[in-house]
């Protein structure tokens, strides 16, 4: 039993093409936000309740949308919606990147650890193209095969994997490179505007700075160049190295 | 200069102890959430403009309170409001336990993080006491000790620290204790009920399940047992272990 998630919401084409190469596995559970839900990280709803639909049921595939963050998705599919943890969970397609740094701020990413700290194994797949319409069909034949070896040599109890697949067609793609996440940070603007009452708003617009453009085990240096990228990420969040070093503070 | 920020919002009694604490040691900036945001981890605001509003100044602390997320806040502080980067970034105090794996949903911990993502020195500070009107007096004394230690011997760019207190008097608490973070899950219970129109919703409801109560150098050990716990957490995701087995499955 496989359980799909993403943040772009129940109707985007992103999620319907995740399902269509899971469905190929075994039976899927569906439970994506009833509305987009990008930049929601691993946010979770306190402050309401959360309501939850079923929207179709097919013999393979079950689908529901929830009116919460791809975290609560994920939490209510496992403590309510499915009788068992599943084999699997899938977070995606995602409309857009989620390389380096934006696995932090990433709803798809916040999903897939989600799934890893209750430890089931997990994968989120984002495509570099933020269009609604975006082509996923050589994104497919990569997470098809993705999936196949995960299914096939497990992940490791607090692993996850982030994948990122290049916006190109397939006989441009070089291939999949194991990477480490890159390091960088968003130079945001913030776009200063006046409403009709004459007070200010601002809209969040930026940039990513690449802090180490010259790397080549990155994410970044892999997708730069039209490899999908693998990341595996973990949920321990401890630096081990500065552990060590903070004895000499003598705290 | 510092910054200042927290999830429970700029009315917290958490929030103001911490500028008590922090003035000593230069000036400040307070950019806190207009409303309480626990849960809100890493998340931004992208579907809607942000606000802020300027609600006091001092010669020494001038405050505004921002209408979005606690990352928001970091990133407007950042970008708009001041005009260089903070010399430190301190989040908190909240009002609960941001340890083990809890940093992943915490707002509290997602605005340090957020520094960390920005090459600024950042600590997030955690009372394990959810009640509004809690005691923060020893907590205080921790706090002023693990800041004074920062200053002086600065935090690698990548690592930010998450400190949590135990709800303790002065003459309990044991001392400071480097640790890792603790690995564990939240087994969720949905609380369902319905509504007067007979429609079900969900409260999210649960406990924090250990998954491994007996090691002795995890956050929560040393909670448990009256210690300040500091985990050094870096912002590099990255599985090395598992990146370097991935190469056996030929991908």
């Amino acid at each position: 039993m496989f359980l799909v998630t993403n943040d772009d919401g129940i109707e985007a084409k992103g999620l319907k093409e995740l399902i269509d190469v899971i469905r190929s596995f075994g039976k899927v559970v569906v439970v994506a936000p009833a509305e987009p839900q990008s930049g929601m990280s691993h946010a979770i709803t306190v402050k309401l309740p959360l309501r939850i639909k079923k929207i179709s049921e097919e013999e393979d595939v079950v689908m529901y949308k929830c009116y919460g963050t791809p975290v609560d998705c994920v939490k209510i599919a496992f403590n309510h919606l499915m009788s068992e943890k599943p084999d699997l969970l899938v977070s995606g397609i995602n409309h857009g990147s989620n390389s380096s740094t934006s696995v932090f701020y990433s709803g798809t990413m916040g999903a897939a650890l989600e799934g890893c700290i209750n430890e089931v194994p997990s994968i989120g797949f984002s495509l570099l193209n933020l269009d609604h319409d975006a082509d996923f069909s050589a994104a497919r034949i990569y997470i098809q095969r993705i999936i196949q070896a995960v299914i096939q040599n497990g992940l490791p109890k607090t692993v996850c994997l982030n994948v990122n697949i290049p916006d190109s067609v397939q006989d441009q793609i070089k291939g999949i490179k194991l990477c480490r996440q890159n390091m960088g940070y968003w130079r945001e603007e913030f776009d200063k505007r006046t409403d009709p009452h004459g007070r200010n708003y601002y809209w969040l617009t930026g940039s990513f700075h690449n802090s180490e453009p010259d790397a080549v085990d990155t994410d970044e240096w892999a997708l730069a160049r039209n490899y999908v990228s693998v990341v595996p990420l973990h949920i321990d969040l401890t630096c081990y190295k500065t552990l060590r070093k903070l004895d000499d503070w003598k705290l």
